[in-house]
């Protein structure tokens, strides 16, 4: 299932992050990136062999210079081009006859500069890695480092000073400046240990889920760290992540883009409201990845996942010196939605003989001087084991043998033990001493809780990922093999229209079991007027035509019909009305429905990601989905666990479903049911349709399930030019 | 106007910043808070003299040590007091004795311990210096330092690392332990300078707000930093606020309490909406008071404010080595509503003849290796001058001379240049040159921006209260002048019942100008069907109850009658529906009111606010303003400015009232008007009413003004015990 990386996939990329022996391809004496390639190897302590490769150089850095790769004596595992964009491809000819399949090209001059031109030449290389059956790193990136193995087959600038100890995180950046600047700073500043770096620049062949891919593998790697611009495979990524999650590797994932490109053609609400940065967004919740807005929390929450110890509740024992502090903390939990509960009897108990009335022995602990008494590590091992607790922050300076302490106490118990760090990071004691023992140390309250907070919601997902009991989500493709569906996408391919009325939608889509309002198209007044009968008034008129999108714009809906004067009088309305529309557009008829009262209004609806496909949105109905913009975003399928998900993820609607002010709790399940059955339906449907809007659906009170009181539908290569504002 | 501070408050206060001399009550020789305060003033450089008192002792720390203030020979300026917490009113006795007026108590022991017992404690001190015209700085606190003057009078342990070099900084913090730890390290690890740092712990006679005033008036202190859990009176802190924005001097603020206590009455929705929080952020908008969330964000973002640059627009040049940073910059800017703009024809001109193809000319500007080559002064100074960009951030690292040449550039304009350090924070060459320089340095991008952006608001807020043809607030006493006022308040105070109906609302209120929708309330059917034909159907019916809190929970509202037979059957429904209630609450009659449709709902309300008193709040109608929680609220009165500025703060709002989706825009003067209007009757009506709730508000399409629903008051004192939940 997923996607299908090449047979040789491991091998190819073993060359990148363990080869034995490197060919530089334009290695030079000076500074520049072909002297910085030489340098890090050397100086970073690479033990294979390096060849250096120039027609106008015999020895380089003291080692023999080759004319040209095929010069080289014996195997070369990678190769890496640092000469010219416009001689790349000549070099890659070399590495190929040289039979050299993985390559790091450093070389800039494609796809991010000349415009077309760069473009093309960038094609070729891509086009010649497919032919031969390379794997290219590149171009314009930094290159790779293995920090375990001291190779550090890249050109980044000053690094000598930056090289972390190795560890058990893999960094996949598409930035090589950013991988090979701040992120090692970071790391190197605040001890975070590494296993891999490897920057991935312009990713004319392999890009950064090829590289987490393959270090999901190592099991030396506990947690990968990536800095993203964008993925070019939904499969790719999709695949990826799942692995992630079957493995228990935490991919932690900073991510550009956040604010939206716009522009986007917006033929239903869904799609105008659906926006790369929501749908990355609503894919990271549903997969567990962690998304984090910075290259400090990047570094520092990686490094909080990889000790391995997740909080199982959401109690915080909080410890400090320093009162402020604790308010600060205890404020910050409360705000992300931990507590910091009473401990217990015992606990308090013991506390309290110690403290002698200073400070405080109920939670937050605001230990005064005993933060750094002798009897503080008593304490602190009385906060960690009492039972309310599941994770505890402890907020000071430190000295040696208080650090000592510290990691002792840490050592013993399965509980995170978060460290923040209040003194100056200048100190050269307590701080190193930390860190050297493991302890996950932060600078700043805020970022600390957010990681906690990070750790938390990840082993929630986790878990429920683990779960046996948990509903599976059937694989996209089971609903397509239901006969219903067969019939179905038979409808659909014959549809002329591009856009279809809710009319239309209903005939179409209720075999589904979609739980529509109760409605009628009706082409006379007279037909009007029985079925208004039928259904029991109030009822509801609406224009069906597939020109109009937005119906309330031209007086094209009347709602709370009461009786058959006033139908009649609003079917006539509606005629006349009709008729001055300028442009004009056809009409199939005037619908009839139910009008339904109580409840909520919701949107829901699915647009076409060209990443990640359809896309599953719900969001707050009216007015208010287009004002406010709150919405969830979820790749289809989803499962109840997601739907449940987001629905939470929108702002006051749960607390709505279970009833605020007298009002009843509303049907909640049935709106859940009707989420995962669209998602099914979406994919199952997703060569075919391109967007759906169920807007409104009404959430009735629990029991009376859901209804969608207005449908639209727009099938693939729309062309047809639509009337959306008159 | 405002609050006025007691005439010697200069001299007193003068004596815990400038001292010249001091007597420490409870000096030892060890490493105890006597200990450190001698140590802290010696080591610290203190010119003045130092007097250790303490019986036990004949010297500390090589000074001659006496066994009572008493005996000090000569003028004590300042006392600090450093004994157990039973000994401190004697101490402070003899402080009265010798004529010291200003005390710092160091000793803790007070409110924060021993519940009652410790209280007591306080209120005595509080009593004695009320009784004696002294000033206290504590208890429980930690002490003042200024920085310039090398006067540390202070407790705060192992500082003597940690000393700031002197500059245009004051820091005002109820903890002592967050400003002599965490505050005094970030100024200190990130070259941020500080001249005062007072520490107020309990507060039990100065508090925070009286240090702020005092060091407004400091020429050389540009800014203030504060670290708050609280005020303790409003129109303290209010006065100080005004005059801060007068003089041009922000207030950086970090305040604890984010998360609500809960648990307040809430007679009306706008009382159960308005936390204190909310309170806090609305008045700290109103009043261009920048708040923070970290002591980091707080030191860097006092630093950027010291160095007197503002943003004079929204557009921000971007450079930096590195693609990645670039988009990651370009990113943030967007998210936080700053633009990156192009650069004019001429700058890009300049700039390509320099990169000759290789990285980007346009913004942001990806300078590869020529944002560390020799022209790049120039590359600078061009973008730096470009009439699109109002403020610049280089990101990148550098060396000594790179960075006098970045100094040099910053110097020779008026716009804001931020710098976003991309390498190790233990760099020892340019970082801290460019913080020698005075440049703003950033670690995190994103902590730039946000920075940026408070810069960018405040400045806007500054223009506005220093614009000469700015409509002025009119004090808050002007509207009770008004005879239509004094008739008001004639009436409230004959008022019986605590909650006013919505029909004693309008009866007392209309002649004040608000807009009230037209209605009667009647008690009987005659009465009822004779205003529905004067006001034209649709009409809606309401119980009119004292009692009845929520009327829609109890049936009590009745929405769009069409005609008399409907009037008729709703009114006849309602009367059952009245007699049914358990238990009965009284009602003045049925309230017959014109329906109105079209346009939005909102809810505008006052309540009342402990510390700041009337609140005004604005927020969405209807079910969401209790499951969203969205609103804006400020400080009664407000001016229009205000009023627009709340409008914009509640998502989705100004965009609806402009008109979205070919709905016609809405009549936004006219809320600006009523809000304005409500908010000066709730100042000239505070004394009786507690709370008013105008819910829903309709804000009709332009030119037809806003309606006011239902509405209700709750008079203060109220006792009733109210029908909420039936």
């Amino acid at each position: 299932m997923g996607y299908q990386w090449p047979q040789d996939f491991d091998k190819l990329m073993r060359n990148f992050l363990e080869p034995r022996s490197i060919a530089v391809i334009g290695a030079t004496e000076g500074a520049g990136y072909g002297g910085r390639m030489i340098d890090n190897l050397l100086n970073g302590g690479f033990r294979g062999k390096v060849f250096p490769v120039n027609p106008r150089r015999s020895e380089v850095k003291g080692l023999p210079c080759y004319p040209s790769v095929l010069q080289v004596e014996g195997e070369v595992d990678l190769a890496v081009i640092v000469i010219p964009a416009r001689a790349v491809l000549d070099a890659l000819q070399q590495c190929k006859e040289k039979g050299i399949r993985s390559v790091v090209i450093i070389s800039a001059g494609f796809s991010e500069r000349d415009g077309q031109a760069g473009i093309d030449r960038q094609k070729q290389l891509r086009q010649f890695t497919m032919d031969h059956g390379m794997f290219i790193c590149g171009p314009n990136c930094l290159g790779v480092s293995n920090v375990s193995e001291k190779i550090h087959a890249n050109a980044g600038s000053g690094i000598a000073n930056l090289l972390p100890e190795p560890g058990p995180i893999g960094v996949v950046s598409q930035s090589g400046a950013t991988a090979f600047g701040p992120i090692l700073a970071k790391a190197k500043d605040r001890g975070v240990r590494l296993k891999y770096i490897a920057s991935t620049g312009n990713e004319a062949n392999l890009e950064s889920a090829d590289f987490i891919r393959f270090i999901l593998d190592d099991p030396d790697v506990r947690v990968i760290a990536a800095f993203i611009e964008g993925f070019k495979e939904g499969e790719k990524i999709k695949t990826v992540a799942d692995l992630a999650l079957d493995r228990k590797k935490p991919i932690i994932l900073m991510k550009m883009g956040r604010t939206e490109a716009g522009g986007r053609a917006a033929l239903t609400h869904t799609a105008a409201l659906t926006g790369s940065f929501k749908v990355h967004d609503g894919f990271f919740r549903q997969k567990g990845i962690v998304r984090v807005n910075d290259y400090d929390e990047l570094c520092e929450v990686a490094n909080l996942f990889s000790k391995g110890k997740f909080p199982k509740g959401d109690g915080v024992g909080i410890i400090s010196h320093s009162g402020g502090i604790c308010t600060f903390l205890s404020d910050e939990c409360s705000s992300e939605g931990f507590h910091v509960p009473r401990l217990s009897k015992d606990t308090t108990g013991k506390i309290e003989q110690i403290l002698q009335g200073w400070g405080s022995c109920e939670n937050p602990l605001d230990l005064t001087g005993f933060a750094r008494g002798p009897q503080f590590p008593e304490i602190l091992r009385s906060v960690i084991n009492d039972p309310n607790v599941d994770s505890v922050i402890l907020a000071t300076r430190s000295d040696k043998e208080y650090a000592e302490n510290v990691i002792k106490a840490a050592g013993e118990t399965d509980k995170p033990l978060l460290f923040v760090w209040t003194h100056s990071e200048f100190d050269s004691e307590g701080l190193p001493a930390l860190r050297a023992g493991g302890m996950p140390v932060f600078i700043s309250p805020v970022k600390c809780i957010k990681a906690l907070k990070h750790l938390r919601n990840y082993y929630k997902i986790v878990q429920n990922h683990h779960d046996p009991g948990r509903e599976k989500v059937p694989p996209s493709s089971l609903p397509s093999s239901d006969p219903r569906i067969e019939q179905v996408r038979a409808f659909l391919s014959q549809e002329s229209s591009e856009t279809m009325t809710e009319g239309r939608c209903r005939e179409i889509l209720a075999p589904l079991g979609l739980p529509f309002s109760s409605s009628i198209v009706c082409q006379s007044i007279q037909k009007a007027r029985t079925t208004a009968r039928e259904l029991e008034y109030p009822v509801v008129l609406k224009m069906d035509s597939p020109q109009i999108l937005h119906k309330t714009e031209c007086q094209g809906v009347r709602l709370n019909i009461q009786e058959e004067n006033e139908l009649t009088k609003a079917f006539d309305d509606m005629i006349v009305c009709w008729r001055s529309l300028d442009p004009p557009v056809t009409l199939n008829g005037i619908m009839v429905q139910k009008m339904i009262t109580g409840g909520i209004e919701l949107i829901l609806g699915v647009s076409d990601d060209p990443l990640f496909g359809p896309i599953l949105m719900l969001g707050w109905g009216g007015i208010f989905v287009e004002a406010l913009e709150i919405g969830a975003w979820r790749v289809c399928p989803i499962g109840q666990q997601d739907a449940r998900e987001m629905i939470h993820e929108i702002p006051g609607l749960t607390k709505i479903l279970s009833g605020i002010r007298g009002r009843p709790p509303l049907d909640g399940q049935a709106l859940v049911d009707v989420m995962v059955r669209v998602s099914f339906i979406a994919c199952a449907l997703k060569d075919l349709v391109s967007s759906m809007d169920f807007n409104p659906i009404k959430v009735l009170p629990e029991g009376k399930g859901v209804k969608l009181l207005d449908s639209r539908m727009v099938l693939r290569s729309t062309k047809t030019l639509l009337r959306s504002n008159t």
